[in-house]
């Protein structure tokens, strides 16, 4: 695991990007990030559902409400400005307003997002003084840089991209995510910038959203913790120039299919770097009745702290992932439960098929899919976790994030 | 921490106990245990909500539907026999019908518990053989085998003892309990048992177990987990003679009190004992409107795996509970809020009171306190929890448990 990010040249028209140090992190590592696109760009974001929201995610929420565009994104990482009163509000529009100026744009088409600790001041001058820097930086091969500079105890940045064909052009959806801890189902210390050339008009890119989110990061659990600083948000430049997508467009279903699989790439890779992971793990809830019922069960299967040591143990203990099932407060016949592990069925009925030994040397793998088949009905979901591990502690016990 | 047992002599007039090993466990531990009472007692009892029961759940369920008295239990550890079909069924009304033979009454009187591992066989030949020995050894003042022959991952027995006057007469009220892993709100792997002289009629004495468990076992959390196998259930021998209590008698509120206080203090017990934990931990949430607003908020900071990762690092990490009260569900204003660390002001008014040193220095006890005050109403809950460290880990990861 811990793929080594994949930094190929990624390119998406109409984009420029930067990633510097600005001195917020004590490490020296990158700390902010800049994303421009080079025309207002139609623009849909979701939020964290925490009622302690952040600095910057309340000005988020208040400016994209009022306004459907956005053409640049300032980041720092090391800093959540959440929990810090008015102060931080004057800091964020602090961030806003040095960018917007040295960008030569009106603040209003700028955004601005923090990650880090709660509750400390964010060092604003750290940061204004470093724009110029950052402004400067900007180039198109550089999404990067931007990725690298958002993130916290992240092991690796998180790129994903995929090209598609819109008639007979060839447009492009890529994506930059950081998140590996406070990582609970909607959204958590979650961070995620998707980009495309392909226009799409504002209702449908933000349905789109919502629809993508729901089947990705809104199914991704590492720990149950949710942040106050959650965001994620697409910009489509339109430089493509295609005739603006709607959900009745021919090309919308690609379209969509592609902004999906963007999506699912990062949460896969946030779930593979959970803190201090060694394992994916991909649950899948089949034959239920309603999908939300798939759902709630995966959802418990993938925070069940004892399913997910067992993981980390290659112990097939297949009672924790049963009675995590139970749990869910789904109606489930106990008589009607297959479980599998990896192709391995561990459970046949509800009750055990004596497979454990073969179910112990798959799970010695690094990408563990747990089938959950509960034979009364044709929805399914997915839900996406990692093994917990002494590391987790680790990370969490003894240092400051 | 790890209170050794409190093995003073305890005894309830008209019960007696036995708890020995039967070769169900592998270490040869006490693994059989058996509660009597010299006449049927009145009894309630309440069951995991788990939708996976355990075959002596379902049981249970059904013949205290049909039967208010009980006279004997039978517990075994090491084996839930859960998951295991209609043989699990078979085997448990195996246990129960050697019971009642051995002591002479109706099989209808004997009520069956089992906890550990779920999927296997329970080894009930082994059981029936050391039946005979076990109702041999049934003594009064042997309380202590039975609360150490119910324990699994536990590190000590747990046992609790009230004593009140109801009018002229010294009424007792004790219990044991299990359960240091798979502990969540709702009770959870999870075995208690409650025993008292006092007569109680069998309305009242199930009324006031739902309202005592309420405010105990379902304010516990060590993980997320929920067994199929939790089982509360209270004894009332009526051995002291008193006219039956109702909620209407005048000295119920002193039983119902000293019944909450016996569960509370099983609880914590149960909490101070969470597998690998080192921190008791304390979490009481007031200025709400409604309780059950305190009590979420209090459950979400329990159960937050970063919460409980900083305790245990010493780290007064109060961006971690603040993030857990806004992702409760519940309408809170930041701006309100205030988080005391045992005493120590960490937040005033959702901003940090720069107490970091001093709350570090706190959280060296091992007795923690959270407090938070919503300043939104006059509602509060306590909720128990423990600290999360890699012992938990070790625990869950390398044993099946």
């Amino acid at each position: 695991m811990k793929n080594s990010a994949r930094k190929r040249c990624i390119t998406i028209p109409g984009f420029s990007f930067a990633g510097i140090s600005a001195g917020i992190k004590e490490s020296g590592d990158r700390d902010l990030a800049l994303i421009f696109s080079e025309v207002p760009a139609v623009a849909a974001a979701l939020f964290t559902t925490n009622r302690i929201k952040a600095a910057p995610v309340k000005l988020g929420i208040s400016s994209l409400s009022r306004q459907k565009h956005c053409q640049a994104v300032i980041i720092n990482s090391g800093n959540a400005n959440a929990c810090t009163g008015d102060q931080g509000l004057k800091d964020a529009r602090r961030m806003i307003t040095r960018t917007a100026n040295e960008l030569g744009i009106i603040p209003g088409l700028v955004q601005v997002s923090s990650t880090g600790i709660i509750g400390r001041r964010l060092p604003v001058k750290n940061i204004e003084k470093a724009i110029p820097d950052l402004v400067h930086k900007l180039s198109p091969v550089s999404l990067p840089d931007a990725a690298s500079a958002i993130m916290t105890t992240d092991t690796f940045s998180k790129i994903s991209q995929k090209k598609i064909k819109i008639g007979n052009k060839k447009g492009t959806i890529a994506g930059i995510a950081k998140g590996s801890g406070m990582i609970c189902p909607n959204m958590a210390t979650m961070l995620c910038y998707i980009f495309t050339d392909i226009a799409v008009t504002h209702n449908t890119l933000d349905s789109a959203l919502r629809r993508a989110a729901g089947l990705s990061f809104n199914r991704l659990s590492v720990d149950n913790d949710m942040s106050t600083n959650d965001t994620v948000m697409i910009l489509s430049s339109g430089s493509l120039g295609n005739t603006p997508l709607t959900e009745r467009s021919s090309h919308f279903k690609t379209f969509e299919n592609a902004f999906i699989d963007v999506m699912y790439d990062l949460s896969r890779m946030i779930a593979a770097d959970g803190e201090g992971a060694t394992k994916l793990v991909e649950v899948t809830v089949r034959g239920t009745r309603r999908e939300s019922d798939a759902e709630r069960i995966g959802k418990m299967i993938s925070n069940s702290m004892l399913v997910k040591t067992a993981i980390y143990g290659k112990d097939p203990n297949w009672g924790r992932i049963i009675a995590a099932i139970g749990s869910a407060g789904v109606n489930v016949r106990e008589e009607k439960i297959d479980i599998f592990l990896n192709r391995i069925k561990l459970v046949s009925r509800g009750v055990g098929a004596g497979r454990e030994k073969a179910a112990a040397k798959v799970l010695s793998n690094r990408n563990i899919a747990i089938k959950v088949d509960l034979n009364s009905g044709k929805k399914s979901a997915k839900v996406l976790t990692c093994d917990l591990t002494e590391e987790y502690i680790k990370i969490n016990a003894h240092y400051s994030t």
